[in-house]
């Protein structure tokens, strides 16, 4: 028989149980697709006790996760605990100094630290495999850094977020406002008790990051992302896009600026309107799905769960199959050596149709005020609604699609009306997305 | 600097120019995420003075093809010929024998020979890749036999023929009939001269039975696919789906039947009518898309351009990065020896709404005969459509959508109208996709 290939779990949550469920259904399966068994010896919690439905007896317990890093029966620790530093980080750092390949699902600590994790592999000539950090089962680290590998990436881009993407379908299937769907979501368990890490757009910003750097061959830069969570579209705004033929979707997207000056690199999350023909319109609920443009392949989608148990654990397992079957490879594609170092481009001289939405006094002069200052910026109004009915105590909404402009423009514009009385809140601004 | 992988270029059409023009744009982007150069050393077609918009000076000139099977400066072939049989087949067997590795776009070989030639590889110890012969530039050989391994698939179907996909979907956005679009479409070459291979389902066939053979673990099985082309689909089938909800795509479509008799495989290529809420009914003109339905993974969808040079030249290349990267393993991701013979499924038990239409001479009784014919096999009636206007001469059309029934029973509502003098050719039966 062939040698087995033993791994270590750390962290015994719904992923952690999901794994040791998915190797008692599959394992014989996944032991002829691996070309060897895939054998848990040893497993860690924080507590011992706890029911997980699964049963533990055949593994060694360690109260300690990262002594796991040390035990002389495990080629590869699963590292599902989470968290972007702390234990986390300790036991995948000895894990791969130790020589032993590390498979994760933590997006945070990948987007702070995988590239001085994948040093330490490429240095040991381990694998540093994190298939499920980003968009859960869908295979699309996978997809971008071998399916695809052939390619100059032009642009990635998708909804990276489920929780996000559940609460904007949601509000746009029943017409209820943000506050309420989510409140709904956390109840249903689909959104965290603190839902800051999803809404307002960090989770999908450490998704957007890892994938840049694989799709571009960039240095992973988590910091460079800008983000504009969702937490200010309300229900009025998904049903003016409704009327245009838009839905509202957060979406992280990163592509490269070519000028003189070189090659720079944007990365943004931000909610934007998208055309109903466009395939992400239809990605409703906590369904992922990622569109990557290569500059052979054309556009490339992939779709699927981007969270729970059984999706998470199966890409867990895939990683730990390709290391089974020897694939080894450089975490990001290209060894971190030869990554580039590309700065953060401006976006101000990008063009894009823009959404812009007020919440306005309701008193005579006010749309001649924005109008004029969009006027004045070099902005040119495609569309503009202002509802009759009060948006928010007595203000009134108005809503805005501008012609294709430059970003720097709508600030500018934006500038013009700082510190307006009759502008009650800030501006919202969104992008519309092209077909 | 690493060893160079040395790659022999066999058939140089769009596909074969088209990775040398890929070569050229993206070869240092390659160099650096294969890990070491990739340089086409031998290339090989019929007629060496004709011009491709490519420099092939810098390559050694074989005349015969099959003899750079046994060049010393060649790692890996790349087929790009065609044809299941001929040249085609005899460089594949030569390139495994002589312990090189080989790539090939060639569906047909693979799906008639894809066995023989694997256990060849597997032999040697050598590569066998064919991401380019199922679903042009979408990475989904490589989604199935890596990205979903840990999974026992349920199901895998999708569009798998842009030629077919292009024609449903260009008569329903012009409501042009079949003979007409087609027509156009060879016009444009989108469509062969002779476009049986397409249109009749054969293509696409090829193309599920090797993702079937992966998905389920089974010995690859193409004279097992059932096949309905699209030729008999009319502009009025296409308007009376749109009425319900449906638009009409060619799908192909495998699962496994398990039963007190073990394990039986359903292979079929047919028009379906699909909802308009389901991720394939957005997918127009030659794009292709595959779904596979794992039991931890759930849904998971892959989309792209399913022809055309720029997109296979993408997905041959990703397969000679996989073997500069020494990724190598089982071609059908388990060894040939360990695939399962699975015999055809039966698929009279199977249960769906079914869409039934007839054209019949206008003249009274005909439906009494049909819906008596329907209620004496124990198929139910959804809905009735007689269309006034003539449809084929002074013959009308009658649609029928019909509750969930076995097959069987449609089967047997059709024996009992055979022979009858009412309708003037053959019905035309389309199932509905479940959302």
């Amino acid at each position: 028989m062939a040698t087995p290939l033993r791994i270590a779990l750390a962290g015994l949550g719904t992923v952690g149980a999901g794994v040791i469920r998915l190797l008692e259904a599959n394992g014989a399966l996944i032991e002829r697709r691996a070309g060897r068994p895939i054998q848990i010896t040893a497993v860690s919690a924080r507590d011992r006790t706890k029911d997980r439905g699964v049963d533990l007896s055949p593994y060694a317990w360690e109260d300690d996760m990262t002594a796991m890093a040390a035990r002389d029966d495990v080629d590869v620790v699963v590292e599902l605990v989470g968290g972007s530093d702390g234990p986390a980080l300790t036991l995948a750092r000895n894990t791969l100094q130790s020589g032993k390949s590390l498979v994760t699902a933590n997006k945070a600590m990948i987007a702070h630290h995988g590239l001085s994790l994948a040093q330490s592999a490429e240095a040991q000539g381990v694998a540093l495999k994190y298939e499920a950090a980003v968009a859960g089962g869908i295979p699309v680290v996978k997809g971008m850094r071998e399916g695809a590998a052939a390619n100059v990436i032009e642009r990635i881009y998708g909804i990276l977020n489920g929780t996000c993407n559940y609460v904007l379908s949601t509000m746009e299937d029943t017409g209820r406002d943000f506050d309420d769907v989510l409140k709904e979501a956390q109840d249903l368990g689909y959104a965290e008790a603190d839902p800051g890490f999803d809404i307002d757009g960090v989770d999908a910003a450490h998704k957007l990051s890892i994938l840049a750097s694989i799709a571009f061959g960039t240095r992973l830069d988590f910091q460079a992302v800008d983000m504009i969570g969702i937490t200010r579209v309300r229900a009025a705004d998904i049903a003016q896009a409704a009327s245009l033929g838009y839905v509202i979707r957060l979406i992280g997207m990163a592509d490269v600026d070519h000028d003189d000056e070189g090659a720079r690199l944007l990365q943004r999350v931000q909610p934007y309107l998208v055309p109903l023909d466009h395939p992400l319109a239809a990605v409703d609920g906590p369904t992922n799905a990622v569109v990557a443009e290569g500059n052979f392949v054309g556009r490339l989608l992939f779709q699927g769960a981007g969270a729970g148990d059984g999706p998470t654990a199966s890409a867990v397992m895939a990683d730990i199959i390709d290391i089974a079957r020897g694939e080894l490879g450089a975490p990001f594609s290209i060894p971190v050596a030869e990554l580039e170092e590309m700065p953060r481009a401006d976006a101000g001289h990008r063009i894009s149709r823009t959404y812009l939405r007020f919440i306005v006094a309701d008193r005579p002069g006010v749309l001649a005020e924005i109008t004029a200052a969009m006027r004045d910026a070099g902005v040119s109004i495609e569309s503009l609604i202002q509802k009759g009915e009060p948006a928010n105590g007595d203000d009134v909404l108005v809503a805005i699609v501008t012609h294709e402009a430059p970003e720097h423009c709508i600030t500018e514009a934006l500038k013009l009306l700082e510190g307006s009385a009759s502008i009650t809140e800030p501006p919202l601004v969104m992008r519309l997305l092209g077909s």
